[in-house]
This record gives C-alpha cells, structure tokens and sequence, in this order.
C-alpha cells in the first residue's frame, strides 16, 4: 500500500489560511482507506525557531487539539509527536554521516539567512544561525525515510527539502544496500491561497491573520476591521477584487459563491457582507471551536491519542532502526 | 563524587603508541576509587570516517576486547558502547538547536578539510566533507554533558572539543537553566608519545606502527626491521637517539632502563638488542594478548559486559534526558 507522510508544525496556533490551504485537504486525505498515512507533530523542529519552554509545550496542546477538534481521522492514520519516536534522533545521525555538507550549504532557508547577514555592516554570513537552522533539512529526512514514505504532500517552499531527502536516501542506498524508499513530493497547485485582512495573503509575518478559533466577538471584530473600497451600498460591486469575498469563496460550496456573487452586482453595502461572511464562518467553525475548547480542557486525552499513535509508529521505526544499524555494522558482538 | 569520562576510537586496531600514550594510563585510572568514570566506545563516531560495515563491526569487537585483555575494571567504572544509548543522540539534537554554526566553522578538524581542498584546482571548501565530519563535536559534547562529566582526559589535539562542549553547555544553561556541568579537559602533559618504526612518532598515518596484539612471530619480525644506525657491535651506542631503547624505556622501570642504557655504553649488537626488545615486549604482551584471543572467541561475552554498562549508564541517560526534555518544552501533555 502507498505510504504518505504529513508533518505538522508546531509553532503558534493556526489561522484560516492554514486551515484552507494546508490542514483541511490533510484531514480530509485522513479518511483515505487505499493508502498508510502517517500524520506528526514536528516538535523536534519546533527547537530550531522557539526557545520558550512554555511555548513549546503549548504549541504542541493547541496544535494537536486544533487536529483533532477539525476531525483528523485518527484511527484510520498513524498519528504521533515527533519527540516520542527517539529512533528518529538515531536515523538522524545516522543519515548527518552520509550527507554531503555542500548539500546542506545550498539550503533555500539558510541561503537566506545569509544573504541577510551578508547586507549587514558586519558581514558574518553566519551571525545568529545556529547548526540546528543549518541541519534540519536531515532531521526531515529522518522523518520521512524511517517509515518510507513514497508521497509527502508539501508546500511549494517545501519542495527542496523533499529533493534533500531524496538525495540523502540514493546516498545511503549506494554505500549500503537498498534500504530507503525515495520519496516524492506531492504539491497541490490548485492549494488555496487565502487573502488577510489587509488583502494581502493571509500570513503571520505580515500581522494579517484570522486565528482559527478566535471567540465569537473576536472574530466578528476582525472580519470588522477586513479593508474594503469606499463604494456606497447600493453600487454594483466586483467580488474578484474583495476580500470579503475572496474568504467567503475558499469556504462555500459553488451555488452559495454563485448566490453572492449575485448580491455583489446587485449592490451589497460593506457592513451588511460583513456580518454575511461572520456568520457564515461563524456557523462553520462554531462546532470545531467547541470541540477544541473541550480538547483543551482534556489534555491527557490528548497525550494518550498520542502515545497510542506512538506506539503504532514504533512497531515500523524499531525494527527497521535496527535494520539500518545493522547495515552500518552496528550490530550485537555475539552470534 | 568527580565524574570523569573517557571516550574510545573504534576505528583500526591498537598500536604501542596508542597503548603507552592513552590506553594504559585509562587502564590504570580505571581503579581509582574516589572517582566516578565512563568509558565507551565511541561507535557512533566511527561512522563518521568508516563506511564498511564489516571493518566498523570488527572494530568494535576488537577494541572492546583490548581494553578488557588489558584490565579494564569494568567492575569499577562504567563501561558501554555509545551506539547502546539513544537517549544520547536525542540530546545531540537539542544541542544542535543551540550550538552556533560560526562555531563549528572554526573547529580543526573540518578547518584542516577546507585548507586542503582549497589547495586542490577545483577550489570547492567543502569538498567531500560531510555533515558528520562538520558537526560531530556536538555529539562529543552530548556524550561529555549526558554525563554530567567535570573532567575529560584527552589528548592536546582534543582540547579544542572540550572548549566547544563548554560553550555548548554554557549556551544551554543560559536559555534553559543551570542543567550541564561544565566539563574540563585533562592534559596529559607526560604522556608518553611513542616512536614507531623509522624513529618518527608512532601513527597510523606513518605506516610505522607495532600493532599491540601482532602474533609472537610477526612483532619479532617488525622489531627486527626497526631502524639503527650503522655503528659496529663493540661500539659505545647513545640510548637517546635510538628507537629500540624509547620503546623499551616506554614500558620498563626506572632500574632495567638503567641497565640497558649501561649496555649501550659497553657497546651492544643492534641484534643482540633487537632481540633483548622483543623478549622484553613479548614478556610483557604474552599474557593480555592471550586473553585478547580468549575474549575475541566469546563475543557475546563481551556483548554482555557492554550491555551490562549500557543498563547501568542509562540509569543516568534517561532521567537527565527527561530532565533535559521538559526544560525545552518536551513534556507530557497532560497534568
């Protein structure tokens, strides 16, 4: 059976663009029954970017409840935190041992941590990036190999590390037999982009964001603040411009876009398609916000789905760790 | 109680160098008892320069039983071999989080990489160099702070790998809390640096090396090939600068060195010397390398030793990673 593997990110709670261009085709790919599917926490990777403690370990709570909360199928997918599979650690420096540093020199992520210290007075190309920055692209290797993944699904920015773990395993493959599946990434071009508040694309690093379970009075106040032109409510209006429109769009079905669409010709006032699209969203993520609420609240639970997920992972990760290590010459001294 | 930690090259077997120079005074330190040692293999390192499974085995097996043969007090210290500790490659990798890349950049090691392929027409820095050679002080370091290790003997070319430790650790606490011990190097100011064949130093790297357990005949025939000068029998010989008295004072007292150099001034035969060289080592060798020959024929013996110290470690490995992991962020979700 085909085998596909989707790394979670725990860093910061995820906002609408996330949820439309990334978690909801994931969860509902977890429902797949013709394929093995892994599904991780990369809390690993989250040491590289955070150092906050508490944060680390919140970002884990709210990012697995937000999974769970938004239907992740967790009986049909192998579901498990990253940090509780320490055979991944032992792949990894297995795996640091064969991997050309040039490789690692040609980065995207690094490569830009460069070319910004580079535009520095001082000019050390090295200033603030840590080995941890410089070396995940084999971490995320690991990741993927230990359970031979043949399909990822990644972002377009994520397809370079896909081509690194690809060229690791063929590495690997040549010193000391065919152990490794080479993956392929799986990019969705029709992904949707979602658009932020201030029209631009919906990203954290531009402070444009909608949290996906914001409350109900900060939501509304967000969609609120959403920028719109200065058209009176009765004019004719392009909804391919809009904003409002455009989140609207990512989560309706057709007919109900079609609907709309009718209403913008006709003349919408901005307040009124703003209180359309609040409850639209509202009605949508009132249940799931309800569920994560009670996820939260029962954190063990969580921790237990978790450790469950683990122990399915480790029935893969075990035996074929000692088969790698064997193929190194890491094996028992005696018969 | 101090904490001393001393780490095993598992690649190639022993010579006389190795064995006067670190090998006996670890054998000899092995039965203090006021301090509390390690000593492992270093197996995870050997991946680094060795890619054939069946010489990184036999490495293992080889060197394991040379230090038992020579007295290793396994009852004393704590003796495993690091492959059997994942919790250390775990750790590795919250160090790579916090260690500086632009730290790495200037360890020896992967600068002496860089100057030679600098030399060579093509100009690329990185030239065959692997991730592996680039970062394996951070797992040197793991190894030292899994320990809680306050003092390290090694060698002078070592020193630079104990400083990085020490940043590393220091970095750590500094984010995290005062959780490493700063480990010290110990220098051997008097360690006894052995000549090989030709006179120089005794290395690998020479091809002039004694290797410690060569058959009865075969380490005849080597000291027989020992470099002399051209002198007749009778003539007064100086001790000084001749290789078979170094390697003789190397391992006899203070009294049978005086003896010898007595002979030297009464003019002595280079194959009347030759001879007294080789019963001499022989004498002293006989016994250790039969036990070496013993232990090599029970490998699961030795297995079970290193198995045993491996237990015994991780009653310290694991809770310290436990430690290590909640202070990042790594902990159960749950109360």
């Amino acid at each position: 059976m085909e085998i596909t593997l989707t790394g979670i990110t725990t860093t910061g709670a995820p906002h609408l663009g996330n949820y439309v261009g990334a978690i909801l085709p994931a969860i509902e790919a977890s429902r797949r029954q013709d394929v093995q599917s892994f599904y991780f926490l990369a809390d690993y990777h989250a040491l590289v970017k955070c150092q906050d403690p508490a944060l680390v370990h919140r970002s884990r709570l709210e990012v697995a409840a937000t999974w769970l909360a938004l239907g992740l199928e967790v009986d049909n997918v192998i579901f498990y935190a990253q940090t509780d599979i320490p055979e991944i650690l032992e792949l990894t420096w297995i795996l640091t041992c064969v991997t050309a540093k040039g490789l690692m020199n040609r980065a995207h992520a690094y490569k830009a941590a460069v070319a910004e210290n580079l535009a520095d007075p001082d000019k050390d190309p090295d200033k603030a990036v840590t080995m941890g920055l410089f070396s995940y692209p084999i971490l995320m290797a690991a990741d993927i190999l230990m359970f031979k993944a043949s399909k990822v699904p990644v972002g377009k920015d994520q397809t370079q590390h896909l081509e690194m773990a690809r060229d690791i395993a063929a590495r690997f493959n040549y010193l000391y037999g065919e152990h490794f599946v080479l993956p392929e990434a799986v990019v969705d071009e029709k992904a949707s982009v979602l658009v932020g508040l201030d029209g631009r694309k919906m990203s954290k690093s531009y402070g444009n964001t909608i949290p996906l379970f914001e409350p109900e009075k900060a939501l509304r106040k967000l969609i609120m603040r959403i920028k719109t032109n200065s058209l009176p409510p009765e004019a004719p209006k392009d909804p391919d411009t809009c904003t409002l429109f455009q989140i609207y769009q990512a989560f309706a079905t057709a007919d109900e876009s079609a609907a709309i669409r009718q209403r913008y010709a006709q003349g919408i006032g901005w307040g009124e398609m703003k209180q359309v699209l609040f409850e639209y969203l509202n009605a949508r993520l009132t249940e799931p916000r309800q569920r994560y609420q009670e996820l939260l609240e029962k954190p063990d639970h969580i921790e237990q789905i978790l450790k469950h997920g683990a122990a399915r992972a480790r029935e893969y990760s075990v035996p074929f760790l000692h088969q790698l290590r064997r193929a190194v010459g890491i094996r028992p001294l005696g018969g």
